[in-house]
C-alpha cells in the first residue's frame, strides 16, 4: 500500500523529487554544499521581495520553535521588552519562550477563536512606552486562524516599534512582502508551505537589526547574529548542518518557482481549502473558523456531538483508509483539523472525504445536517 | 560520475540503505513514528548497556552542538559550576556555551596536542570544591585525540562530582559502558559512528540527573527535561522532529546491529584507521598523534613542509578524483585531517590515497622520507 497521506500542518506529503534529493551525501565543509545553502537563502529572500541588502537569511538547524527562540534572543536586546499577541497555542509559546531566557515580555490575549484585535494593540502600545518589540503569528496553526498582518504592521511601524513574525505555516503560500509590509525579522521553517522536510528554520531578518544582534543571545546554538556573521565569512553553516534536508529544501525551491512561486501557491492552497470546506459541509461537518479569518493552511473541524465520537478510533480509521489527519488544539470544544497543504491534490481530498464518511458511519455517527 | 567519498569527521558517506529509509513521509503525530523513535531511542540506550531504568534517551532537534548546550544547561544546577577539560576546539566550545548561558564555568586546558592530565584534574577538584561537575570531549575531533575516560570518570566519581561526556565522534565505535564508566549524561550526534544522516543529537542521561533538571534550562527549545517529560507523556518529541532523519537513523541502527554493534563497528574503524595510516607513511606523510592517543576516528596529518602546499589547491585535486578530506584545526602547525569513519572500505582508502598521491605530484611536492 501506499504511504498514507498526511493532511497535517507539516511535516506533510512531500513530493517525490523531494525527498530523492536526500539521496546524496554531501560534505558541510564543500563548495558544492555551501553553493546549495546560498541558493537556498537566496530564493528564501526572494519570497519577501527585499529592497537591495536590506535582509539576510540565516539558516538554523532545528524545528521552527528553535528558530523562533533564536530570533528572539538575538534581536530583542536584554533590555528590551516584547509584547506577544496571542491567540492560540503558538502565541502562547513565543511568550513562554521569551520568559524563559530571561527577557521582558508582556502578552495581548485574545482568546483562541478570534483573530487579533488591532484597535487593542493599537492603545496597548501607546500606553505602554516600555515595549520595544511585538511578536505575532501570521497564521495560528492550532486553529488555523489568519491574523490581520498588514494593519498589525502598520500599527507598530507607526508607534516606532519592531515587529517579529512567526510565519512558519503561512510562509511560501501567504503573501509577506517587505516592500509593503514592515518587519525586522520573519521565522519559518523548511517543511510547511515550501513542501520540503523538517529539521531546519530559517529568520530573514532585517540587516540592520541582525548587525545590532552581537552579544544580545543567551544561547550559543541559537546566537543568529553568530550564526550570520560565520556564514557571511566561511559560506558555511556554523554548526554541522542538517544536509539532506538542505538538499531537499533546495529542489522543494525548485519545484516551488516552477509552479509560480507565492501565487502560485496559494491559488493551489486556496482552491484545496475551498475544496476540503465543501466537502466538510456535504458530510454535515461544521468547520470552527468564519470563513474571513479562515487561513487556507489548516481548517479546524467541530467533532460531531454525538455519544459515539471518539477520535482515537475515528483517526485510527481515518488512517487504515490511508489518511492521516491532526487532533484538535482547541481547549473548550471538541475538534479535530485537517491540514489542505503539501504536495497534494483535490483526489487526495476527496479519498479522505469519503474515508472520513466511511469512518464516521462504522462509528455509528450519523451525518448531522 | 559517483558522488565523492566523504573522509571527515561527519558528514559522512552513508550506505543505499540509509538514505532510502528518507523517501517516506511520516506524521509527526502518528504511531508509526512513535514506534520508529522509541526503537532508536531503545537501541541507543542499549549501546551504553544500562542497569535497569538507570538512564533514559532524550532525543533532540538540531546539530550536535546543541545538543551539548542542552545538556550543560539542563543538568547544571544555576548554582552549579562545570570544570571543562580542554584540549582542542570541542572543549572550548563546551566552555563558551556554558559561559554563554551564564554559568560558572572552570577550564583546565591542556593545549591541543596532548591527552588530558589526569593528575592535574584530580588536583584541580581537591583544591576546588565549588566544582559540581566535570564536562569532557572523549574523542578530540579537532585533532583525533582520545581522552583517557575511564581514568577521568573514576577520579571524578572518587571525587564526588558528575560527569558529562561530549562522545560526538565517539559514540558508537569507542567502549562506552554505563556499568564500568561512571557519567551522568552521554551526548551523541545521529551522523557520525552511527552513520546515520545530520539532524539530530541525543543525551543519554541518569534518569535520577535528569528529574533533578527541571527548571534549570536557560532555553526553552534546548530544555531536556521538558523534551523528556513530553515524550514520556506522549510518545511524541515536543516539538516536529526531522522524521527522515529519524527513520534514517533506525535504519542505520539496523545496520549497526547486522555488524556486530559497538565490537563490530571498532573493529572495522581500527582497521579502517590502520590501514590510513600505513598508507600515509608510504606515501612519506606524517600523521600528527603519537599512536598511543590515536582514536580510530579521525586521523590528522601534517601538511607537507614545502613552499608549493596549498590546502585549497590540494583539496580541490583531491575531490576531483572523488574524495572529499578535511581542513586541519591545529593553531600552530599546518595539517589536514582524514576521517576513517562512514560506510566505507579499505578500497575507499587506496582510492583517496592515490589521490593524494597524484596530487601532490600535479603540486610539484616530492614525496618525502
Ligand atoms: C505558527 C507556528 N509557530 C511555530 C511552530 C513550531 O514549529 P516546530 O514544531 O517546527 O518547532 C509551528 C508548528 O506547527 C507553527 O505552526
Ligand atoms: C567532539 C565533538 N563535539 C561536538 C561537535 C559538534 O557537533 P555539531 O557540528 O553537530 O554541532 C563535534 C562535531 O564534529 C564533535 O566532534
Amino acid at each position: 500500500m501506499r504511504d498514507p497521506i498526511l493532511l497535517t500542518p507539516g511535516p506533510l506529503t512531500t513530493s517525490l523529487a523531494t525527498k530523492t534529493a536526500m539521496l546524496h551525501d554531501y560534505g558541510s565543509w564543500d563548495a558544492d554544499f555551501n553553493r546549495l545553502t546560498a541558493s537556498v537563502c537566496q530564493q528564501l529572500l526572494a519570497i519577501i521581495d527585499p529592497a537591495d541588502d536590506e535582509f539576510v537569511c540565516v539558516p538554523l538547524q532545528g524545528s521552527g520553535t528553535f528558530a523562533v527562540e533564536a530570533a528572539i534572543g538575538s534581536l530583542l536586546p536584554k533590555d528590551g521588552k516584547l509584547l506577544v499577541l496571542v491567540n492560540g497555542a503558538y502565541g502562547k509559546r513565543m511568550a513562554q519562550l521569551t520568559q524563559m531566557m530571561g527577557r521582558a515580555c508582556a502578552v495581548l490575549d485574545a482568546g483562541e477563536t478570534e483573530a487579533i484585535d488591532t484597535e487593542q494593540l493599537r492603545s496597548y502600545l501607546a500606553a505602554h512606552p516600555e515595549i520595544s518589540h511585538v511578536g505575532v503569528i501570521y497564521v495560528e496553526t492550532s486553529t488555523g486562524i489568519l491574523n490581520p498582518l498588514q494593519q498589525i504592521a502598520d500599527i507598530v511601524h507607526a508607534s516606532g516599534r519592531r515587529l517579529i513574525i512567526d510565519a512558519m505555516s503561512a510562509f511560501g503560500a501567504l503573501p509577506l512582502n517587505s516592500r509593503s509590509l514592515r518587519f525586522d525579522a520573519v521565522i519559518a521553517s523548511s517543511n510547511k508551505c515550501l513542501e520540503g522536510v523538517p529539521g531546519m528554520g530559517f529568520v530573514l531578518a532585517r540587516r540592520s537589526a541582525l548587525m545590532e544582534a552581537e552579544g544580545n543571545s543567551h544561547s550559543l546554538s541559537l546566537d543568529l547574529h553568530q550564526q550570520w556573521t560565520y556564514m557571511q565569512r566561511t559560506g558555511q553553516w556554523r554548526y554541522t548542518p542538517p544536509t539532506h534536508v538542505v538538499a531537499a529544501l533546495a529542489s522543494a525551491l525548485e519545484q516551488y518557482q516552477q509552479a509560480g512561486a507565492q501565487a502560485g501557491r496559494l491559488a493551489r492552497y486556496q482552491q484545496l481549502c475551498d475544496h476540503l470546506l465543501q466537502g466538510l459541509q456535504r458530510l454535515g461537518l461544521r468547520s470552527f473558523l468564519p470563513a474571513e479569518i479562515q487561513a487556507p493552511i489548516i481548517v479546524t473541524v467541530h467533532a460531531p456531538a454525538h455519544p459515539h465520537w471518539n477520535f482515537q478510533q475515528f483517526y485510527a480509521l481515518v488512517k487504515q483508509r490511508g489518511y492521516i489527519l491532526y487532533p484538535g488544539k482547541l481547549t473548550e470544544v471538541e475538534s479535530f483539523r485537517i491540514g489542505c497543504i503539501g504536495a497534494i491534490q483535490a483526489a487526495d481530498l476527496d479519498g479522505a472525504l469519503a474515508a472520513i464518511a466511511d469512518a464516521l458511519a462504522q462509528m455509528g455517527i450519523p451525518q448531522e445536517q
